[in-house]
């Protein structure tokens, strides 16, 4: 049972899961994942490879776990939390350590190797964010789960373990110290304010112009003032929500469709960068309603090093005025999105 | 001049720099640093293409910025933050930019290109640690300084961007919000207990033993209990001391003499893996007689990926437990310290 430990000065929490990995030699250099769709369980053909899939799109209909699907949703294989048990606190009365129970579910967004979520059709990317949603809605209904982290990691520097392109859901039984905290902050700041800090920064951003990417009236894409990585995008919703889930479908589409041209503009400026993308939303049964939801996307191109590391100061060498300056006039439609098998000459 | 801007709702501060690197170009990947020390600016004879030299220990004697030294110190060429100037902030009234104005210095451990810190003979890891300490003191002087991070990032994974062994010295004209947050939850641990945080770790990890890597008397070597990275050792003095600069020459030395084993330990333990370390110490002039500086040793053998980056809660697949036993069997001075240009048969 991997356990949920928290540190007594930070109060932050560390998930201790010893049986994804053992021993030194796992993590000499050099055992980078294959390249190519050869042996990759993501691919068609390998769905037995997986735990059993808990949700798919197929288009053309066929049994679960048969190849035919757009997307594919299972259990992760190596999971970082357990979905048995109850978290405890594992002694009476020691709040340090609590069993890390919870589901860890991933969401294949392509059957193509080689596809990015940025050249996906935007049909496509809408049914992947309702997809997602869907997940995200499901696993609130566990009583245990208490705070859920939605994510992608795309390349091996951001964290990519396999090449296919695929989300991430991991639920944790507790709110993470850095979420309480940055709740707490939106509610003072909306008791001080009478407007939620998010609100407050989509008006002035407006106004300002100079960080603004794009928008469609759903949404907002902007690289936020204090950007921590160079051409890190944040995606707000316009109105005030405090929850992703209770995003209803014409604005989950909406948002489908603004996430995959973010996306494909981060991938043109930078020649597909690595990657992390997280949605930041209110915790499960958590009172919330002064925090705003929203997609972070966090490009991996420079290293977390040892003054990050130290100081929680980051250093970005590329000013958020430049990023967005250049997001902004990148086609997010320079790409074949004929979807699964297209080539592109020119990428 | 670099900027240092803080985020409105997390506190958060970051250092936009963009002196350092402009174009999306230059993110490109397969930029890796030069290997092998033909052309290294650390390496001996290249001593004019660095800033000149602020602090050296040249045992035979000789000029500035000459050969002939063993450590050497100086201004950082591509500095994170500007020497001139007054932080501001940059607008009267607001307080979400401040001139990014510091010293960002770097500390030469040793003329061997090839040599570690690990591998250092323990009377030269004294001389490091001493020259660290004295460049520490030195900076605290400057009445614009109120944070100091101390760091050495050891291998590309750990960011970098020279292969030749070194240390770095950043200074911030601000207290950043997690340090201020940690030294606040160390008072209040203090006013509750009536002892520092880290005393009672000491205290309770010696009871425990599980964790304990290593002892010198003056300082405690162990692997943290909510270990946010695999094998991650922090270094900690055994009596209550809130500044790293208070520390006295035997002390230092002594500390030297255990960083280097402990950094040895674990280069054997992961065959030389990346690593940051970083000096944690009360900052000049703040009030923090509650806290304990130490040193944390963080290794970067996995890759701190979305899950990380959006809950902030670490996923370590290596207990603390388990670690601490490679660790405290692993030999450090299984090693050629005949110091430098010795080589290795068999590392």
């Amino acid at each position: 049972m991997p356990e949920l430990r928290k540190d007594m000065i930070t109060g932050g929490l560390v998930i201790i899961a010893t049986e994804r990995s053992k021993r030194p030699q796992d993590f000499l250099p050099g055992k980078e994942p294959p390249k190519g769709s050869g042996g990759c369980v993501f691919c068609y053909g390998n769905e037995t490879r997986t735990p059993p899939e808990v949700f798919a799109v197929r288009p053309g209909g066929g049994p679960p776990d048969s190849p035919g699907w757009t997307i594919r949703a299972f259990p992760n294989k190596f999971p970082a939390v357990s979905a048995d048990g109850n978290p405890g606190p594992v002694s009476q009365g020691d709040e340090k350590v609590f069993n890390a129970v919870g589901l860890h579910e991933v969401v294949v967004d392509t059957p193509d190797h080689f596809e990015t979520f940025g050249k996906l059709a935007d049909n496509r990317a809408e049914l992947v964010m309702e997809a997602i949603a869907s997940r995200y809605r499901h696993l609130t209904g566990d009583p245990r789960v208490k705070y859920i982290q939605v994510f992608k990691n795309s390349g091996a520097a951001a964290g990519a373990s396999l090449e296919h392109s695929h989300w991430q859901i991991i639920t944790v039984p507790m709110v993470p110290e850095s979420a309480a905290r940055e709740l707490n902050e939106t509610r003072k700041f909306w008791l001080a304010n009478g407007e939620c800090p998010y609100c407050r920064l989509i008006s002035d951003e407006i106004r300002d112009g100079s960080r603004i990417i794009d928008t469609n009236g759903d949404f907002i894409v902007l690289t936020p003032f204090a950007s921590r990585f160079p051409y890190e995008i944040w995606i707000v919703p316009a109105k005030h929500e405090p929850c992703f889930e209770k995003t209803g479908t014409d604005k989950i589409k909406s948002l489908g469709r603004i996430v995959r041209s973010s996306i494909r503009k981060l991938e043109r400026t930078l020649t597909n960068p690595p990657y992390n993308m997280v949605i930041s939303s209110c915790p499960p049964g958590a009172e919330c309603s002064s925090y705003h939801w929203h997609i972070k996307i966090l490009p991996r191109i420079t290293t977390i090093a040892g003054f990050e590391l130290g100081s929680g100061i980051h250093i970005n060498p590329v000013s958020p005025e430049a990023a967005a300056e250049l997001l902004r006039e990148a086609d997010p439609d320079l790409c074949d999105n004929t979807g699964m098998n297209g080539v592109e000459a020119n990428d």
